[in-house]
């Protein structure tokens, strides 16, 4: 099942073509997008992640998005939707089409099923390599032509990546700066769970503000568990209770291998935080 | 003027939509692409750019471009072309739909016309600010993942680059590595002219390697010029006799402006030059 609507609240048909050849978010991955989970109806994070969807337009010097098209557009993919009762909403937003100055944004919401991988990665975990980003945390603020924590259709490196992790026996990575520090996934932020402490690494590494992530910080925060946003190496990866990387169809995914070694169980902690999360959208 | 011919022999209305939102061209730059410069009837070095193609995919564990399918559409555009003597080829090649592993990949020829902007930076230069890339060209070899030098749709760092510069008042960029090494524009490669010697930086920096510098430099040496492919500081580009961005479209545009300090008089040099790469393809 999928259902696709535009910004102007035009359900399509989702097998039909709708983009250009010369739409730019094609010719030049240049756009943004978010992915929102829709659980029983309710999708899960939707003011931050529209949030972060203005931010990435205003790094991307694209038309700030108008907020209130996007709620109304959501809602009609929802109420269009007779699919299972999880699934994944994209919204996408690019430049439009090339060489026309007035071109208007191409803006839509696509409703998709989740796969197969991706229940069976929520149920059993995923292995893990970290690999190099390349580019150190500090371009973040004084390169901001490096789009650092902007989240645009220019995702070919992180594909790439997540390829290079299958060549190596792995699901996904947890990527690197030159240094050591710990960024996050391609798709995924990470979490790290030491005694009564989870640990995520700050935004201003240029990296994703977490959606899910911050779901998870508030549901273990009420569970009364403390949290911290600071740097990480990769060594506090390896000696944690748990390591866990959030996204929003994924959720808290646990990582029960690094770089080809075996983690500590964390089936128990992964439980717990799993539980606490989705407290937060119970009754 | 446009032209659309899809890589099996169809051509198709260019204004018309032919992409699904799903594409993974679209939702995650994925896929590469080549811009090829037609000039009255003969699409230049078009070899070397099938050749690129072919390495950039590669790159992105692509399938293999079908080399002659795309010499036989390129054939069809240019047969159905009856616009300006001169026009842009962009061929595309994308990872096809999400989610179908038997999705095929999406691949199209596209002829446009030149816009105005290209020709007056034709013929009236440019001016170009430094920028930081952010990776350490010894990143190339180590994290393929990094995909340094292939020529992918994710151009919203390059795209970005570019807004930079008109907010600094230029009109292009030149990318450099995180110790001041030069890498290339966003769109174009280095050329630099000293005494009668050309310069561009090697690929082996994570860079494109240039077709049109390619062909600026075989003309120069018919000319009587020498050429070296070696790495250049931004202080080589300072005190050089002539500073040049290759690209198809633009062909070799004289940078008259770095960073906002004028640069030496080089219309006699592109001038020369710019002979001498006409003359790779006269008659």
């Amino acid at each position: 099942m999928r259902v696709l609507a535009f910004l102007d609240g035009t359900l399509a048909d989702p097998d039909a073509a709708h983009i250009r050849v010369d739409d730019l978010g094609l010719l030049r991955g240049d756009g943004i997008f978010e992915t929102v989970l829709v659980a029983d109806g309710v999708p899960r994070e939707l003011g931050p992640h529209l949030d972060r969807l203005a931010r990435s337009a205003a790094m991307l010097d694209l038309p700030e998005p108008d907020r209130a098209a996007w709620e109304r557009v959501v809602r009609l993919v929802l109420d269009s939707w007779s699919g299972s009762a999880e699934f994944a909403l994209k919204l996408v937003y690019t430049r439009g089409v090339e060489g026309d100055p007035a071109s208007a944004p191409t803006a839509f919401a696509l409703g998709m099923e989740i796969d197969e991988k991706v229940r069976r990665a929520r149920a059993e975990g995923v292995a893990v390599v970290t690999l190099d980003r390349g580019i150190d945390p500090d371009y973040t603020e004084r390169a901001p032509w490096l789009l650092l924590g902007a989240k645009s259709l220019s995702y070919a490196v992180n594909m790439a990546a997540v390829r290079e992790a299958a060549r190596r026996g792995a699901d996904d990575v947890v990527f690197t700066a030159p240094g050591g520090t710990v960024l996050e996934g391609p798709t995924s932020n990470v979490i790290v769970a030491r005694g009564r402490t989870l640990y995520t690494p700050p935004p201003s590494l240029g990296i994703l503000k977490g959606t899910t992530q911050g779901s998870v910080f508030r549901g273990a925060e009420r569970a009364g568990w403390a949290t911290k946003v600071e740097p990480l190496e990769v060594a506090d990866l390896r000696s944690a209770d748990g390591l866990f990387l959030a996204s929003s169809v994924r959720k808290l995914t646990r990582v029960h291998t690094l770089d080809g070694q075996p983690l500590p169980d964390s089936s128990a902690i992964h439980a717990e935080l799993a539980e606490a999360y989705e407290a937060e959208y119970a009754g």
